[in-house]
């Protein structure tokens, strides 16, 4: 009790943990870490891999193909998920720390001393107290308990204890999060003693980044990872084709990434796959695969233009939510073997790092079945099975690769198609969806576009003729306007849901979407907004109260959190002024 | 008409040159350019400078300290606009230049061969037909003749024509647009011959750049100006102080920065200063400088409490539009003394690089003068004259220093002060403003904030309490939504100015306010969006038909200007997605 009154009289603004922990007791004794410190993991001393972070990424992806030989069909190990913790830790507490200035009234003097404390934090003792279950880095939503618990005495002893190596790793993140700069490039802490535990409310957590309509880095993509990692986040749900781009190569299919990627040399090998993978898995981020289909296909029509009706039709407004329209035909062999094909090719890539592949499903626009001369029909009721076919076919090819699969809403609110019970089902349309979808008894991932889409309020990204465009002004877009950090901040995941469903929400993503996103933007339009789905899926969206989280208290804690991730490389907004974070309160209503 | 004839037939979509000519004919020929091109200005052969651009900043600052001697009192001569400018076009051509794969259809064999065309351009002849004006780097409106032609012919000679070295500088800009990179590392242009005749429709472009609400390091401010000149925009207004920090040094005044700034070294320092004003002028970009007042002044008081009144009340929003309260008092000998002392340190220090000072005058809150010792009155009737005399003391001083004045609209249009005939009017609040104060005489600034406020719609940076927190949701601030690109480029300066007036409208500035702006993202804020405000500023609104410009032909040429700006170095925001760009008007409604 009087480490929460000394929280209380002495720190009231500076408490970068994002997101926040179940429990927390802090005191404000000043600790410095020394620079050697040293992690013993379980007994066992730990070196911090010489690799990965601090070679350049080409060298350090070559560097993996070479350990991981043909297509880097190799699990990643709970061994390899501390020891990429720890490297992190150390490189965030001393080459990517921030001198926290901006949380302390202009030109006060609010370092500690180098001799305020006679103590150092020398060892850091992880310890794991169960055997991680072999699908820890892959595991389905609950494999994993993600819980730790986390102490830092004033004699400098630092402990984080967890049942999982992705618990340690957890724990780890908080660690660093209680750590300044100091001018003199030391690391200390103003907060001991520590006393936390920890545990997520949710159990996915993730991001859907489109790396289809705009071409992405795999250096662009593990940076994202490690911004995730940072916020707990623990999936990346890749949407990694579209109508617009096929970047990913499939060694079965080589055309596919050949004709339909935007340009030669922006595809993913199989090598850059695992890579991305394994970086992900390394981190705690389980990175999910989607192929959207039947709709959002077009793509292939560059390779395969048999497989796909209404391609790119100028009325495309009548065929797709966007250009260019077409859609896998939907009662055809060729469809069929095609996909065989790929799944066949894509799924065993897929296992070692992940339980989950999502086979898409959303906007299919029945228009373009007229179009489509295995069927030549937009009538609901003659599609309707064909497409329960379409996806039984697919989801068992999915279940045979030892794959759960997810799909977005549609397949089930919209088409009503009779899904396994394994399905796990993406919800994006409201919060009803999500009441709907586990009403039918179905797990499902929330992320309303009303508030969760990240992309949103840019304007419109399509061009208007002369005569049409006074109709259009002024060129909002679908989703505009852009939702701020707040309002995603109150969104809910259980807003609706029955009391005795609410286990079936398994947890949501946030969304980037790439019409008007791309490398030179995504930091920005993704951070540190994102962080706050992270809070409401890591902490929940109610405080212990059952009153939505205060603004005032988070809001510091956010400023706080995005300069953590600027230090670390990562392009964050900020939110507020100085003058705000300066100054406690005053910018408060 | 030939060449017109060409354009319609071959060349429908790469055509970048941003802001659009006056009048512009190209062919289909390839010309590539000569690394070694030369330049020759009236006859003479130049050799660009070797700095600024290829030293790392600091070097450049301090370079320009030793060579300027105390505060950098030198006016910036037309001949280091000529050699900037040559420097500028070898390095975007040849260092900053983008592979234009993005504005051809995918997988296509769009690059010239390199043995396209015997011809190279060698030399590129400056003529400039008049001597400069003595102010040609620090013009009122209109001072300077901008205008310029330009012609490239098949056998490779390249002209520009111009009777001033700023309308020499554009056509050289302009002449950069006509190149890409090929992916051998060579410029080419497939666009010969060309011919441009161009000049622009207002006298005034400029953006607004709050730098006191925020840190901006000079770099931050350079690279803003070098942004602003490759779009033709030829002033930067700096708002320099404001309540929650004053960075800009002033000898005289030493404490104003040492407390007022919001850390020690986040100062502006006279060299600094002088330098960040002689990269705009070299550049065609006039530093107009503001220091905002009586209002918007309470960082004054960290270090002259007794000049500033309600300061940083608990309930700011009584006294100010938002925190930290605080004004000059309005009826002080104090406050004369210090702005006397101001005005007579900084002003000389404003001379060399701009005709310009802006007085600020915005939001003035009549409550605090409640609180103001010299007053105590918040009614406009004991206030008004007192305004009056405040203002005309400010802008005697003004003119004394061989200045003209600026100031915000409210001090004409809602304090009813009687203004000199000299005072530029910059109004900000409605289109109804421009059209009230050109009626009254007075010289105009456009850029209403529901267009050409390039920081709305991010959400509100207030932080609100729980039990207010429902009633602001879903949280936007006061100027939301985000302004997009099609919007701004839809505003028209002229709108509802009766045509006899519309001399008056000198042109308008973009404002970038920083309560959520930082260096982080400034640049994203800004970028490509201000584009749409320099054509609207250089081109006019209307096109030859008296119609909005067109989207159709807009946006493309947009993309690629976004392209160029992120090849030279600014983090310009995509604004559509390769699939649009690829595809001439697929993605056209």
């Amino acid at each position: 009790m009087s480490f929460y009154l000394l929280l209380s009289l002495f720190v009231t603004q500076v408490l970068a943990i994002w997101p926040l922990p179940s429990s927390m007791m802090m005191g404000e004794e000043v600790l410095f870490v020394d620079r050697t410190v040293n992690f013993i993991y379980n007994g066992a001393a730990q070196v911090a891999l010489p690799q990965p972070e601090q070679m350049p990424f080409e060298q350090d992806l070559n560097l993996f193909i070479s350990q991981q030989g043909n297509y880097g069909h190799h699990n990643t190990s709970s061994q390899k998920v501390i020891s990429t913790a720890i490297k992190s830790t150390t490189q965030t507490l001393f080459e990517q720390n921030f001198v926290p200035w901006k949380f302390h009234p202009r030109h006060s003097d609010f370092e500690p001393a180098m001799n305020a404390s006679c103590n150092y934090i020398k060892t850091v003792y992880l310890k794991q107290t169960e055997a991680d279950p072999a699908n820890v880095t892959k595991p389905l939503a609950g494999d994993v308990d993600e819980s730790y618990s986390l102490s830092i005495a004033t004699n400098g002893r630092a402990t984080i204890t967890a049942s999982s190596s992705i618990g340690i790793a957890h724990g780890l993140t908080t660690f660093t999060q209680l750590f300044y700069k100091h001018s003199s490039g030391a690391a200390y802490t103003p907060y001991a003693p520590v006393n936390i535990k920890d545990a997520p409310k949710f159990q996915h957590r993730g991001l859907n980044m489109d790396v289809s309509r705009a071409w992405y880095a795999p250096a662009d993509i593990t940076r994202m990872i490690d911004a995730l990692a940072y916020n707990k986040f623990n999936r990346l749900h890749l949407h990694i084709t579209d109508a617009q781009s096929w970047p990913i190569e499939i060694p079965a299919l080589p055309m596919l990434a050949e004709k339909g990627s935007y340009r030669e040399g922006f595809t993913y090998s199989p090598q850059t796959m695992a890579y991305i993978q394994d970086y992900g898995a390394s981190r705690g981020v389980e990175v999910i695969l989607e192929i959207d289909m039947p709709g959002h296909t077009s793509s292939i029509a560059y390779s395969y233009p048999e497989l796909i009706a209404a391609f790119n039709e100028k009325d495309w407004s009548t065929y797709a939510a966007e250009p260019p329209s077409g859609t896998l035909k939907l009662n055809s062999s060729g469809v069929t073997e095609f996909l065989d094909t790929l799944f066949e090719d894509l799924l065993p890539r897929v296992l070692p790092y992940s339980s989950y592949f999502h086979t898409g499903g959303d906007e299919v626009n029945v228009n373009a079945y007229n179009l489509d001369d295995t069927v030549r029909s937009n009538d609901t009721a003659i599609l309707q099975p064909l497409m329960q076919a379409f996806v039984d076919r697919a989801h068992t090819k999915v279940r045979a690769a030892g794959l759960t699969p997810i799909a977005w809403e549609e397949m089930l609110l919209t088409w009503n198609l009779t899904l396994g019970s394994d399905v796990v089902i993406q919800t994006w349309q409201s919060d009803e969806a999500v009441a709907q979808t586990v009403s039918k008894g179905h797990k499902a991932l929330v992320g309303n576009y009303n508030y969760w889409y990240l992309d949103c309020g840019h304007g419109q990204w399509l061009d208007f003729y002369p005569d049409a465009s006074q109709a259009y002004y002024p060129y909002y877009d679908y989703c505009a306007p852009l939702h701020n950090w707040r309002m995603m901040y109150a969104y809910d995941p259980l807003e609706g849901v029955p009391a005795n469903l609410t286990h079936l929400v398994l947890g949501g993503e946030v969304h980037i979407w790439s019409e008007q996103t791309d490398p030179v933007n995504v930091d920005r339009q993704v951070w540190p907004r994102a962080c706050a789905a992270a809070e409401v899926l890591w902490s929940g969206a109610k405080d212990e109260h059952g009153q939505n989280r205060s603004q005032i208290t988070a809001s510091p804690r956010l400023s706080e959190m995005r300069e953590r991730l600027v230090a670390r490389g990562v392009g964050a907004e900020p939110i507020q002024m100085p003058f705000c974070t300066q100054n406690g309160t005053q910018c408060a209503l």
